[in-house]
């Protein structure tokens, strides 16, 4: 507790607590289950000062007003842009204006992609342009743009079915609805395979309906691969309002013809950085607990969901951990990743540069599909640290927060470390309204709630504390990368 | 009754109401104010007649399919541009295809502008894009663009109000938010006159907050003039979104600065057409209802609820009448005009075309303000009608439709003719949401609500057919024009 007395706000209350016995409402069976000589669970006073965390920092905007900086002062900042340079700048000195105890970078080399001119036009029956965009990673037309008549397709798997003789010198049109936001999973493969396999049947070009849940005149970007041995053909996307007027165009049966124009192109290497700051443990500096959001957005938006919040929630968790003199044991690492849209390089080259250390990480959480607020809680540890993990679950809670499996996804770009054998955790995001907002420009900061993203501030705030207070090892290391491969 | 004969669904449902009694509950009190020899009144008849249309004509789905088929077929359709003559071709051809008596189109000439490259940027001190438009009559800026500080007003009023020594140099930002529907009239004088209250004090190029009520990252055009005497300066519009990011950089005290680059121009002259469509009237064919909306459409969308669903509720309202062989005693006219948005240049040349025959307008409504559904009816008769008007009123009240005073306003195109002494109604529309869309590349027909359009058609067919079918002359003339003078 030593730690403790000169956080006067945090003393306080918890004298308060302690004094009307406002310790949580949850049965602790603390000394039930303690074996003589190790501590397998929390203690009461540290349950306390869970609480007390989980109570406080809801009431904190920090994090709401770190997402304002970035989205202001940064705007969009796709990767290999000046923007982000600009991010990777920002980041680094915000950590150190918040009074992190270490912030550093970490080098990320990966090909850079160019958006361009990006058009596109209904030529006949019935000329009018439509709202579209180059998906990451396409080639360009020819300079003055391809014409070709648009073949429809319900979905990819439908497109995989059909005969390649009606879709040779078209333009494939995949017209797949996300009904809600649970069918990314589903839709979005259309997104990152469509263009090869239109072109493996012989299409010019490939422009999909976008991978979001709105019905406002924007299209979705995203990434997109080129299998390789397949010609790269260009790609794009229309927004969901155009994909259901090209729709009751084709309805009427004639040939609809589209004019496609891409400048789009492959633009050399560049190398970004992970950047990288620590609250130090005060007895275990060299375990951590490691959480985190993307620092790269599209360039569309101002990636303020995407993942500008999750950026901001990790950020705030930590800072309102360290702001408070409550630094738990293990040290808390926050990671803002380097080029997460183009392919998860950051979280690579985080694990390349770190693997020789996962057992060294306590737990890992990345905040990535958006605002929040969490609604659920899963972890991927040891049995022995179960109970824990319960305790964790029973803290939370309050904030409207379900327990989980043992069996949680750490998100994106911490998906990798985990297959490594890092115990992880899953702080599940709400995400009804994400695809709306997901890679249009329309992904703004006018869009965050404070009431949503300080919750899920709170919520990491709450699980950093007490993963780096854990009295166990939640087993990152061979035991549990056996246990990814059953 | 003759010409219902033939009217299979209009002769049973008829009958059904004379069985069943279902006459509109209201009290017709018809006796009681007949003067012997003259109807004054409607009869128990024509009010049984009109609650059919009332009801029968919500259930038809017209409308809904007119405008499904000008957003797709033709789309954009700003004047002067080739969607102008799409339109117009469309328009004729429609007119026919629902089988209008009499078709033509009559000229409207005006001067023409065109849109080109519109970008912008904050260049310092934390660059980022825009997502802006030019406003409607803006000259270019130099070839490259013009770069000045940014110089913030929460009003057209301040920006009067201010010393000339802190504009010169600089481009004025108007960021004044419209907090709802209501406020269109109290702010859009900022994009009208904005330009040339700037360039009077030295500013380089005037930006504005769009005047529309949307949180999504759509700028609103919409038209502006230039002061004669006064230089032109270029005249732009970006989304509230950016309109908020650009104020929280202005607060952080450092100097804005943002590059506009537009290349709109005048465009010399253009000839479009007034489109006008008749169902003849069985009794006085040269006396007529005339009812319509505007054709043109800003560029950015489909022109969905600005103004096809004014010309969709029109044109269906008056073929429900004619396809259901419940012809009145005069003509039902339908207009739908050109060029409205840069200047009411449809409603002037249909003033000057008509002007020597003000007196054969029985009543005139447009349909200007979306969708629906109607909310009010009000007029501007002479005092003799207004019993025929409550008649109407109360056949309308099943819709939700409130009755309003005797000082309607019919509609821009129709305005004038209001003032030069024609009868005149207004069908207030519903607008709550109206401002989101308007003006905007969103303005697409998705939008568009079966059931709120379905009940203006309706409205806009009990409404022509009244007072087409009534037994008094409204007033237009000199009567009325002198009362627009009181």
């Amino acid at each position: 507790m030593r730690r403790l007395t000169g956080s006067t706000s945090f003393h306080l209350v918890s004298m308060c607590l302690l004094a009307i016995g406002l310790s949580g409402g949850f049965s602790l069976q603390a000394n039930s289950m303690e074996k003589p000589g190790v501590n397998t669970i929390f203690s009461e006073r540290e349950l306390q000062t869970a609480a007390w965390i989980r109570d406080a920092a809801r009431q904190d905007n920090l994090s709401y007003k770190i997402l304002e900086s970035l989205t202001t002062e940064v705007g969009p900042r796709m990767a290999g842009t000046p923007g982000d340079a600009r991010a990777v700048a920002w980041a680094e000195s915000k950590f150190k204006e918040l009074g992190f105890d270490k912030v550093w970078k970490e080098p990320v080399t990966f090909p850079s992609w160019k958006r361009g001119v990006e058009k596109a036009e209904i030529v006949s029956p019935f000329p009018q342009p439509l709202a579209i965009t180059a998906l990451g990673n396409s080639i360009a037309t020819p300079d003055n743009g391809l014409v070709a008549d648009l073949i429809e397709f319900a979905s990819l798997k439908d497109l995989v079915a059909a005969p390649p003789e009606k879709i040779k010198g078209k333009i494939v049109f995949i017209n797949h609805k996300m009904q809600n936001s649970n069918e990314y999973g589903l839709v979005v493969p259309g997104r990152s395979s469509g263009a090869s396999e239109a072109a493996r049947k012989g299409a010019v070009a490939i422009i999909i309906r976008s991978v979001g849940t709105d019905s406002h005149r924007f299209p979705h970007t995203g990434v997109m691969r080129y299998e390789a041995g397949v010609p790269p053909i260009p790609a794009a996307a229309m927004s969901n309002v155009d994909a259901d007027m090209v729709a009751r165009m084709i309805k009427r049966g004639k040939p609809v013809s589209l004019k496609l124009e891409l400048s789009s192109s492959a633009n050399g290497s560049y190398t970004s950085y992970n950047v990288i700051g620590e609250i130090t443990g005060s007895e275990l500096p060299n375990e951590y607990v490691l959480i985190g959001g993307h620092l790269d957005s599209w360039d569309l938006g101002t990636g303020a969901i995407d993942d500008g919040a999750g950026c901001a929630i990790a950020m705030s968790a930590a800072e309102f951990i360290q702001r408070n003199r409550i630094k738990p044991k293990r040290t808390i690492r926050v990671v803002l990743f380097a080029n997460e849209e183009q392919g998860l390089f950051g979280g690579k080259a985080y694990l390349e540069a770190h693997r020789q250390q996962i057992s060294r990480i306590q737990a890992a959480a990345e905040a990535d599909l958006g605002q929040g607020p969490v609604t659920k809680m899963s972890s991927f540890v040891r049995a022995e640290a179960l109970p824990l993990v319960k305790q964790m679950q029973m803290v939370l809670a309050p904030l409207g927060i379900e327990a989980g499996d043992n069996n949680a996804f750490p998100g994106p770009d911490m998906g990798d470390l985990r297959l490594a054998g890092a115990a992880s955790f899953g702080l599940a995001l709400k995400a009804d309204d994400y695809f709306d907002l997901h890679h249009t420009p329309d992904d703004t900061f006018d869009k965050i709630e404070p009431a949503r993203i300080n919750q899920a501030a709170a919520t990491y705030a709450v699980f950093a504390w007490m993963a780096a207070q854990a009295p166990l090892h939640f087993g990152s290391g061979p035991e549990l990368e056996k246990l990814n491969k059953k």
